[in-house]
């Protein structure tokens, strides 16, 4: 058994929903999960207390930014990501491939990899499979992804398959290099953007390597959500029942709903966190700018329902003050907010699976939040 | 009796020092005693548990500031700055004189007040003894500072006389204005520059007014220390033994010694958290620069005798990785140190004043802080 796997504890009946726990060799994770950013190896703004106290007990961080600063070998020395950064739950690294696919201009992509600029200071770098790989080894991060090509979108056909065999091969190559397996599991990631037959491909191929888990790639990079929704609809069903599925960059409320009912386990996304420092907050009677002049004299709560530590001792119009002061307390409580909030949530989903009412949670959160039904 | 009021422990029998308690309608605190400074109604980057878990009982915060933003009504109908910004500890405001004063071209003295233009939005503002006691009235501080004028160093003597002398007629309308004396205690402000004879005439004038605790002004304004001191050694004897004594805007640790010594009980300054940010760590080893290259592989804390959060659990390596990718857990930390640095120094001078050893904690603190002596 590998050292990450999913314990599953129910699946819906009405929906492909499951209730499971994730083992990692850093504790056990109620899926399904939000799993907060921790992109330079800190939750922005946060203690890893914080975090925990938040009710995250899996976070992501980034290969590719962790790669150029501090450095793999850094981290290393420290006793790897865990230790250097104080948290002691369970991590997934992604793989850079995203970041660096994003680069656009800066970067040249060849079979061997892919070269290009540090956005830090313009020096010359690469990212291969094997390289990607041997970073997260030295990260020792629990989840390893496969070093892949995020496709953009919209793309051509041609592009899709060409990209998504080739992230096959590489999926491979991140296979042979990781020795760590004990302590290191690998995800493979589900290419094929919005074509169906090659997500089949795709979903054929990389689930031919018998991965500890898999990834759905390629989505939340523009499309409207119903072609997200309809990719998930024909890919979840191709991947193995008994392993974790996730769906990469995808934390907003309605879209963790859809996910966990087309039978998504694991998300991240950097919106949450993100949104709170721009001075919005998720709350379930919808967004609420919080640095908005209506709130300049509210002594209310962001949310009145919500149990975090800002909406226990802070009003909005306290919190808007820092905001337009531009004091940090008022980033840090925008943030412990939005991810009380989705954990919160995902904490309700999990029980409205438990209770076989995710149909019923899905509609009354929707008419809460203010979505068109 | 004052709502705040000292009770004097214990007078040491070699120096000025005294040891006490603070008496304050939020709780009592120890002194000699550092308060942190607060200036937007946030100690930077902490919250108010933060601040209380580092030791302090007692903070500053800046009626300049807060008058300009979010402003006196809002923080009054919030229920006071207390509960505005969610610290149950004592508060002391100062008058904004001194932010104003520093304004130079953007502000014009009359015996009225003080016209000057914010730092926000260039807009008109007026401030004077009624309306600088008023703002701290709607903010409820604990300990009210009287209206004054912080004459900048050097000034010619008859300058400095003029404006002590201006100094004494506002405090008077301070004095006639604070109605409410039952929870809020004004304190006074000696001026008179670095003339001895000028500081004589002002203490026996602000003395005259009978109030609950004294501050000595206008210094650490750009004067060598062994000038501060001098003036220290002729102007705490003219204060009342009884009331407490607070020597505004010094805290870095040989000063804060040598104040004690001469017999202050209070000190603030932004000194700390503002290196803090700059990546600055005050230790008993001396000042640290974190940012520094030299510490970006080293795996030791930033005082290995520090039992602050940061020391507890993070690395140099570390703080500097957070530091140099600008991430507010950086800021965060390094904060926390230099705070419960400062905390754990003046819990330490209290403990040599009551075994009678504090020329011999001075003398060893020198020594291990680097100081020529």
């Amino acid at each position: 058994m590998s050292a990450v796997y999913l314990e599953i504890i129910k699946e819906d009946s009405r929906t492909r929903a499951r209730l499971g726990k994730l083992h990692t060799p850093h504790g056990i994770v109620d899926t399904p999960v939000f799993m907060p950013v921790g992109t330079q190896a800190t939750v922005k703004t946060m203690t890893p207390e914080e975090v925990w106290d938040g009710g995250a007990r899996i976070i992501l961080s980034n290969t590719y930014h962790l790669f150029l600063r501090p450095g793999p070998e850094l981290i290393r020395a420290a006793g790897g990501l865990h230790k250097f950064m104080h948290w002691n739950g369970a991590i997934l690294t992604d793989s850079g491939g995203f970041q660096v696919f994003s680069l656009g201009d800066l970067r040249k992509i060849r079979e061997e990899g892919v070269e290009f600029r540090s956005h830090l200071d313009g020096s010359l770098r690469f990212l291969s499979p094997e390289i990607a790989t041997e970073v997260q080894m030295a990260l020792g991060s629990d989840i390893v992804m496969a070093f892949d090509e995020c496709a953009p979108y919209p793309a051509s056909y041609a592009y899709v398959k060409d990209s998504l065999q080739r992230t096959t091969r590489w999926a491979k190559r991140c296979r042979d290099t990781l020795t760590t397996t004990d302590h290191q599991s690998l995800f493979g990631i589900v290419q094929g953007g919005v074509y169906e037959d090659l997500r089949r491909e795709s979903a054929q191929a990389i689930t031919d390597l018998d991965l500890p888990g898999y990834a759905v790639g390629g989505l939340s990079v523009g499309e409207p959500k119903e072609v997200m929704y309809e990719v998930l609809d024909y890919t979840v069903p191709l991947l193995p029942r008994e392993r974790p599925r996730y769906l990469m960059g995808v934390g907003s409320p309605d879209a963790l709903i859809e996910g966990v009912m087309r039978g998504i386990d694991m998300f991240d996304c950097v919106l949450p966190t993100r949104i709170a420092r721009n001075g919005t907050a998720m709350t379930r009677f919808g967004k609420v700018v919080i640095r908005n002049a209506e709130h300049a004299s509210d002594f209310s709560p962001i949310d009145p329902t919500c149990d975090c530590y800002a909406c226990r001792h802070y009003s909005r119009a306290y919190i808007r003050h820092l905001l337009k002061a531009e004091e940090i307390l008022g980033l840090r409580l925008m943030t412990i907010h939005n991810l009380r909030f989705l954990q919160n949530m995902m904490q309700e989903i999990r029980t409205a699976i438990a209770e076989e009412r995710l149909p019923e949670y899905r509609r009354q959160f929707f008419a809460s939040y203010g979505y068109e039904q």
